[in-house]
């Protein structure tokens, strides 16, 4: 690992491959599992190690305690007053639990490879991703290449449990990761043929509905009949809220939807999938969304309502003759680009006491919500991304836009003023938070190119 | 308990007034729980207690083994080829499980008078009840009084848990058990100032409707609007099977239903309670039924649907961002007289599967059925109670419907081809089947003279 100054970045990252793959296979063996109490000291661990690691290959890293697992930040080495643009990448050393351990061919922390493939809980997600940027970056210092950008290493170790110490370290640390942009390698691309850019994200609201009838759950033969029954009320107020041609029937839902451009649209189009192989894949008769857009459309970049939960009355076998004493429902509304969370709630919340009838009392709660998230696919920054992509995949990329929200992306937004790059490596079949969780090593080779390659491109742009 | 000519049944109740009711509370004490296994010995100990008693009022007595717990048969002495009207006095010893115990003033099973009240669990329901039927043929036998019907008490030991056995045994015994009609005192009377006939209920069908989308519960940002929502479409398709004026919206649902006469109205409008009383014992903010009806209607002479369980997706705390696999709905229809399940329950099915939507996949459980009961309340039969009551309490009686179903009716109907009169001496605030469970002793005191008038009217009526 001594500098090669005859290497470029690319090459140095063809020449090191094996060893790269083995040091990612250090990183993936810790049980790094934030979600049980019992693996807190294999996540200081594994902290400790990025730390380490990052100091090796040339980063100024340190480990940023907080009051749950730590952050490591480590950063290229700078001159004070650089003149750089300042990018942060974001990456998270936390994995899913490996439960249930009988469904994995083999332990899920002791790495294996087979074919293409890294088995192991946290290959993809988020290690070998990670993984890629960082070995990127050592690829420039160790060939002694100069970054055309200052970068930031932001590694956290919550990010599988709602990333809870970050919003304060964000506020705490704003002024040392004001950036261009966030560069974040923690989302999916269709194929290793359609390498994909994801610049929007749906964001959400929440909110529990129910319906409170009789005092008590009623003899149904001595008293059905009289009172309304919370649970038909609960139906017959549900039913009104989605029309039949799959539109949300609340006045003023769509009035700030932007629409998807003639641009977007044929972009969506590429998505290598047909509607009955999608059928399939979800496991439905027939498939149903918004009249008047493709399944990619409705799942990305359209609204919708769903029904999360009922529960009224009797849940057990048999029957059992009641009339229930109320009935609950829990919705979440997704949001896609110009919704305004507060705006939407507002509405939906007018609209269920509107439809609510007399003869049951309405109690409503509100969960949380999300902002949804677009980074305009024509602008600059997403242009290098795409050129990016091409070069380090060797195919044209695709614009996508991702139907879950992505809270960290609106925190970078909010707190740093910061938009975000979503370049992620994971392919559909990478079996994220399942057992058998695999990372491509041939995504793994292409994103440590496209890492290489993002920053002469991020460095032509405009400065903010 | 020497035979005292000189007396008249009616008078020989008030004069044994108390020692019959230290008698109906040595058999109140026995802890006859048929649900709990270990009151096995308690039942069997009760029922003997049963025959004891009958044999020493003059009555033949026997018990008689089923696979469950032992039925006695007891019958007034006859002579052979005798040709009085027979019929059968049905009545249960076993009782309702007491608990929770610390919701009881005083033990359960240590009877308690305080006021005009008895205080222990099947006081009521529905040892006290029954044991005035038992009491006024007493007073015939003791007196020397000629009993101008042949009757025979037939009193069981499971009505709590489903009357398992009593099929079997009126099968084995129809011929023994031929009669004019079942005498039952096991319903209810809205007042002492109102006792009343109850002369129709209503019978049931029940179904379980379960939708399935996805193969499996998705994320709903990832997914969301492309499937059908399965608890969505349920609650869609439930809407429409109850219209807002509480018509079922089902073709063909009514086609059979008796409608009410004007007689039957101006009886039922009788009822001691006003819509205003009766809204705030639901604890209903409004009531709510089908168009054109009372709530007395409504609940005992009208059809319903209720939604007795609604199951789908989350059902903890918070939220979980998930599209459901499947959405379940559990329901019961009541019927009134002269609908018949199997053709109702046909009906049902049939307009679910016309309503659901292409885009899920429709499972369909079927469940019991039971059918209405009505006596015509204009019959001898009827009268003959009516006038019964009127000489008994002193007051007017009242033609009721009871909402609910009540199989072993049925059962008479069907095996013995025998109606039943049920003449309930239940007061509302008794506790059957609640902490605290009283009988009215006055209702007692009046309930045995009921029983001691019963048999001349009956005596009159013609023959079947």
């Amino acid at each position: 690992m001594c500098r090669v100054q005859s290497l470029s970045p690319t090459e140095y990252l063809e020449h090191n491959y094996e060893r790269l793959v083995r040091e990612l296979c250090a990183y993936i063996r810790f049980p790094s599992v934030s979600a049980q109490p019992q693996h807190a000291k294999d996540l200081a661990a594994c902290a400790q190690w990025v730390v380490d690691h990052c100091k090796k290959i040339g980063l100024d890293a340190r480990l940023c305690k907080t009051e749950g697992n730590p952050i490591v930040l480590a950063k290229t080495p700078r001159k004070a007053g650089s003149k750089k643009p300042h990018y942060v990448v974001y990456g998270h050393y936390d994995v899913q639990p490996p439960e249930p351990f009988e469904l994995w061919k083999t332990p899920p922390f002791e790495p294996r490879i087979e074919g293409d493939s890294l088995f192991a809980r946290g290959s993809s997600d988020n290690k070998g991703q990670n993984f890629a940027h960082l070995s990127a970056v050592e690829a420039y210092l160790k060939t002694g290449t100069e970054l055309p950008c200052d970068i930031t290493f932001l590694i956290e170790g919550e990010e599988e449990v709602g990333s809870k110490s970050l919003d304060g370290f964000l506020r705490a640390n704003k002024k040392e990761l004001a950036c261009e942009a966030f560069v974040i390698s923690d989302t999916g691309m269709p194929s290793l043929k359609h390498p994909a850019l994801t610049y929007a994200l749906r964001g959400i609201i929440s909110a529990e509905i129910i319906l409170h009838g009789p005092s008590r759950d009623l003899h149904s033969g001595i008293y059905g009949g009289t009172v309304d029954n919370p649970a038909m009320a609960l139906a017959q107020l549900l039913a009104q809220l989605r029309d039949k041609n799959g539109k949300i029937a609340i006045p003023g839902f769509y009035y700030d939807v932007e629409s998807l451009s003639a641009y977007e649209r044929k972009e969506m189009a590429k998505m290598p999938m047909t509607e009955k192989q999608y059928q399939q894949f979800m496991g439905v008769p027939k498939l149903f969304g918004e009249k008047g857009y493709t399944f990619i459309e409705q799942r990305s970049a359209r609204p919708t309502i769903e029904i999360n939960g009922l529960t009224s009355g009797y849940q057990g076998e048999g029957s059992k003759t009641i009339v229930p004493a109320w009935a609950r429902a829990k919705l979440t509304f997704r949001l896609v680009p110009n919704q305004k969370p507060d705006k939407i709630r507002k509405a939906v919340l007018k609209r269920i006491a509107e439809l609510c009838p007399p003869t049951v009392r309405l109690e409503m709660k509100v969960g949380h919500g999300g902002e949804p998230y677009i980074v305009s696919p024509k602008s600059d920054i997403a242009q290098a991304a795409l050129r990016t992509l091409k070069a380090a995949f060797g195919c044209e990329p695709m614009l996508m836009r991702e139907g879950g929200s992505i809270p960290i992306v609106t925190q970078f937004k909010n707190v740093i003023g910061a938009d975000s790059l979503l370049l992620g490596l994971a392919l559909p079949d990478d079996n994220a938070h399942s057992p058998n969780e695999k990372f491509s090593l041939d995504a793994f080779k292409k994103g440590m190119r496209m890492g290489a390659l993002l920053w002469p491109e991020l460095a032509k742009l405009k400065r903010k």
